[in-house]
């Protein structure tokens, strides 16, 4: 069997949005920065660059489509649930390269590569981190007394599809997040469309709702969005005349979750029913009603993360096809 | 002309290191985690996982040298500095998977996607931030009176190679750093090198003096090392009976410097010469000796970036040949 492969002409990153900050008063500090050194001065007044988003880009030697994909992941999160699995199987960057897209891989303002600011001198609070505990219900891998910190007694929703032996391997990628930073975010993110001029939106989670959002504020250039299970969403007043094709995606074990889902779900679907109304085509795709039982929150993550990949990128392809927004512009 | 292209087998990323945690005691909150949603409550007492570093993986469909290169960032960086320069240009890990080595790019632990976790309750410090200021001098792009705010009244060096235009590009890279984390990104690290067996260290920096230090802690597997302006060397005492081809490379303007300089010179300078004692082959580049002045700190970034990757390839290459360290083992 011939082992796929892939040819890109180009790996590389880049920083988007930030701006400059300048902090004073402090007290100075001294401090053994590396093994072996002597004590030296530290004085953490001065300036600072904050609220820059973190953009890593794959581009094909031969791309089968004219827009790239771009990855944004949720809360609490970085890019690097888009290249791996916690048990390491390939990730999603893999299979949309393999497909033929180009794809970029952000990290959120204060989130992983984009760096995160001192506080409470430029960002006002501190940190919100989630424990192991609350993350088993909340991504739905199984009931709240399901978790257990002994990975051999904990309990997941019969059927589920997430890698639980790798639960802990999962938790290391997780990241603190800050509240109240959306507009950071998504003045950073706006800076990355404006750079494409042209892209395909892929979102988990906050990442989502993000997406959905910058697809409301730039309608021609962002050709198509994948909402993963979306938190945050716009409201739907305020939709622009018309929008590219979105496919809201969601997984199982929506009955028993956590609140918020329902939260979540009523939020996207008022908005998904006022597109539609719009005249859009907004999609949806409840994995249990075709033949996906068992995914959690993270359905780019479980066992069946491939297929439900092929499943997006088939729905790529026929936006692609069946769609022409914006007058002359085709998706790809 | 034939634009260069990369065949890949495989992108994907991992985590090495980390052990469980648990907190508690802490007062519950609560937050408005996502836009547009209800307040939920934020319980942060539980478990995480803390002390893992992060590993993105380039696998070449057909790698000219057995053993890949793993690159190891400085401190207040992350693995962002391999992947492109602060003007866009490629970077080292496009240069070293052009000449067909795989590669490795690491995030340390309290870094970047590697994740950081809350104090006092797992770290016991707060973090240290790097103002541009500092760095100006530190990282030797010009005097300290040389830093303004304003980008158009910055004075570097005369002659200096860094692209100090992209000096504020460059600030957004920059991420918090903790003191006293050594041994804990080195037993990150180790895991690393016992799950690939053999490897090719290149460190910058702090990364550099883990990369002598973990060559020195595993001679058999670390096959060789270019430490590039090593900060943290360990002692010169101690070393072992033999050990793999290591070069030590410096840019310039180490005269003027902040005298942190002279201290990590001299400590390098000592390792090398008891190991070159010990009949080790322990190289020294300094850049301005061998016709390229202006380097800053960060060579791997400045101007002639490409340039010095290529004298860094030509020695790898060299000591693959002329070297057999271990018995038979080649290099690569």
């Amino acid at each position: 069997m011939q082992i796929p492969a892939v040819t890109l002409r180009a790996i590389r990153s880049f920083f988007v949005g930030g701006q400059a900050y300048s902090v004073a008063g402090l007290p100075a500090a001294s401090g053994r920065m590396v093994m072996n050194a002597p004590r030296r001065a530290i004085d953490p007044n001065g300036d600072y660059m904050a609220g820059q988003a973190y953009v890593q880009e794959y581009r094909l030697a031969r791309p089968e489509h004219r827009v790239p994909i771009v990855f944004w992941h949720g809360g609490g999160m970085s890019g690097a649930c888009w290249e791996s699995t916690p048990d390491e199987r390939p990730g999603w960057v893999w299979h949309f390269l393999l497909a033929g897209y180009d794809v970029l891989v952000c990290d959120a303002v204060e989130r992983g590569r984009a760096s995160w600011a001192m506080y409470p001198q430029i960002y006002r609070d501190a940190p919100v981190f989630r424990s192991q505990n609350e993350a088993w219900h909340l991504f739905r891998i199984g009931p709240p007394d399901g978790y257990a910190s002994n990975p051999a007694v904990r309990r997941p929703y019969p059927g589920q599809q997430f890698p639980v032996h790798a639960y802990d391997a999962f938790a290391r990628q997780w990241v603190p997040r800050w509240t109240g930073h959306e507009s950071m975010v998504l003045r950073a993110y706006q800076q990355l469309i404006d750079r494409l001029g042209a892209c395909i939106l892929v979102g988990h989670s906050q990442g989502a709702g993000f997406a959905v959002e910058m697809a409301r504020r730039n309608p021609s250039r962002v050709r198509a969005v994948v909402a993963i299970e979306p938190g945050g969403m716009p409201r739907a007043r305020a939709l622009p005349a018309s929008q590219s094709p979105h496919l809201m995606l969601w997984g199982d074990f929506l009955e028993d979750a956590h609140p918020i889902w329902r939260d979540y779900r009523a939020l996207a679907d008022d908005y998904w029913q006022a597109a539609r109304e719009a005249g859009g085509r907004f999609d949806v795709l409840d994995l249990p009603r075709h033949g996906m039982a068992g995914n959690s929150h993270c359905p780019m993550l479980d066992a069946n993360s491939d297929v439900v990949a092929q499943r997006v990128i088939a729905w790529l392809q026929d936006a692609a096809c069946h769609c022409v927004p914006h007058g002359a512009q085709q998706l790809s």
